[in-house]
């Protein structure tokens, strides 16, 4: 399997001999078999000898028909997950283990149990593979962006008012679900109103009224891979201070997604569009960074933050999302995911950005 | 706020001084604040003072809002979550504190940081008052069982043989958003053929043929609390083995069902059960324990399985479920989540248990 391989490869340099992989979205990253998100399996993939997968009665079945490049073991009604691994590390007589997520409860057993192996979180090893995206992923996420953005368009066609948010959120859950989407990519957001002044304003029973904010942030999900997109709309006429709120923060997002290419500074993206929101008078109302990677997870690496010492390379799989948030009065927010090229940004999400529609 | 003060008194047994929250369902369960899934949150809670909710920016206006029954401090960017609690325990000069989740890398800060301070994971503290659903708890349970029937309906409609997997499940779905519930429960499951052999079949573009099994598993959430049910149903005429198996399941589910009261074992329920299916010749293909508690999480305490010791009360809501699963012929599963009452169950499900429709 290739991406055992190139995992194996990233153990060299921290000097691991095995790694051990909890996380389902991993699991499903290196062995292609991807169970339900709360299922407990774990990939054992030492240096030397094959990768084990210790899957529970009720994910056996599937992980032997699906999983690939690993043995697959049961555990058995009775049986502990984390005894079995315990076991297999002694087996391969292993001393310095990573691993992506462990509980507080199983890294106190593995120090008790295996007193003179060492365990490191590493997160890095996984992520340096997963940040980016190949062909086969990318095709993948841009299946999820054209469900993702059906998702958009029934959502926008549905904001009128009188609607409750939860009636926008069914209209494009429906549209990407009975396309082939595997549920919402993350909780669907529609917040109309005050509500639009809170950045992650879920969804609620509030009904929509004439001339409010309402934004939209939604996303598919195929095959595992999630996209993710974010309007901003009115129902009904726009007042003079919404439509200038409006166009200050398109004309960042586009600014932002035109900046965007292999080489260049993740920090310098969020810089670019951070000034220009600064400079018309809302950069305090600019509450979070402009953008993170998406991929099997909708929060990944690279994030385009303040924070982040990262380089954009060819592959990368990034929002653009800048917003402004005003209290009670409602807010404004504008995303794309894109995936960086070599001299530009690749748009994977298309829907219009327009206040009315 | 009642719930702060219950959890105070559960602080007294093991000794504890202090209790750090920081899943989201916790914080909103003692704070009445309902953040997104993966929100960074932190309620320290102490035993004499005022408990402290600790939100990044992007949550802050909603707690500021929701939240009772505690201060509510700002985490500003470039600030960390976990300096800020480090900071109000040495403040408050808290030395045996229990937590529900936290991950290695704070708990190994903790440690560095907080030398004479002792951490302890105990999830009971929390798990002991929520088993318990109040009146207002099993309303809205009630409510997202409603809703949960109306998508079951929806998806057994939707069953036709050339009909993908995918497209029941949009059906579904829809019927439970449009009525307000907020999102799925969890990951719907619609496994026809040989994939309702698969306990976890989640939800696949399979076409449905006529003839086959089709195990639905779905369930909506209102309020934040949520709900499950299973059928499986035939698209067509079952043959006679397909009509036995069901009929074995649905009375061993319904004996389950009536043989739950306040009082009994929550293993003695699994073993009624579990001994009716073994005596049909299924023993080794009923791969689960019967079921668990529903509230808040869709996999919560009390669990009806071998391995749990507790005893039903009333105000527990769990789930029966038992499950024949045959490789290569398919498999039957029948779930209704009921609350416990004094001397019966109620069933809070009610959408017929029958074969065809």
């Amino acid at each position: 399997m290739v991406r055992v391989q190139a995992l194996r490869k990233e153990l060299d340099e921290p000097d691991l001999d095995g790694y051990i992989i909890t996380d389902v979205k991993n699991v499903y990253y290196f062995t292609e078999f991807l169970d339900i998100s709360d299922a407990a399996l774990c990939l054992l993939v030492p240096t030397c000898g094959e990768a084990t997968l210790f899957a529970p009665a009720l994910s056996y079945t599937a992980a032997k028909e699906k999983a690939k490049g690993c043995d697959i073991k049961q555990i058995k009604s009775g049986e502990k997950l984390v005894d079995k691994v315990i076991e297999e590390i002694k087996r391969l007589k292993l001393k310095q283990i990573g691993y992506d997520k462990i509980t507080i409860a199983t890294y106190l057993r593995f120090l008790e149990e295996l007193k003179d192996v060492k365990f490191e979180e590493t997160p890095d090893l996984y992520w340096n593979l997963r940040r980016v995206k190949d062909a086969g992923e990318i095709a993948l996420i841009k299946r999820a962006a054209y469900l993702t953005d059906a998702g958009a368009r029934a959502a926008i066609e549905a904001v009128k008012p009188g609607v409750h948010e939860y009636e926008v959120a069914a209209e494009a859950e429906y549209a990407m679900r009975s396309k082939g989407s595997e549920g919402t990519a993350f909780e669907t957001i529609v917040a109309s109103g005050p509500r639009a002044a809170y950045p992650h304003g879920i969804c609620s029973d509030r009904i929509i009224r004439e001339g409010e904010f309402v934004i939209i942030d939604l996303g598919a999900t195929y095959q595992g891979y999630k996209c993710d997109i974010t309007r901003t709309v009115i129902a009904g006429t726009p007042r003079k201070k919404q439509k200038e709120l409006f166009d200050i923060v398109l004309n960042a997002q586009k600014v932002g997604v035109m900046s965007i290419h292999a080489g260049i500074a993740t920090k310098d993206v969020d810089t670019t569009v951070r000034k220009i929101i600064e400079k018309a008078g809302y950069g305090e109302n600019f509450l979070h960074s402009l953008g993170h990677g998406v991929g099997l997870d909708i929060h990944e690496l690279p994030m385009l933050s303040q924070l982040s010492k990262d380089t954009l390379v060819e592959g990368n799989v990034v929002t653009v999302e800048p917003g402004v948030y005003l209290p009670n009065f409602g807010g404004v927010r504008i995303e794309d995911t894109v995936v960086v090229l070599k001299g530009h940004a690749e748009l994977l999400t298309k829907t219009s950005r327009k206040l009315t529609y």
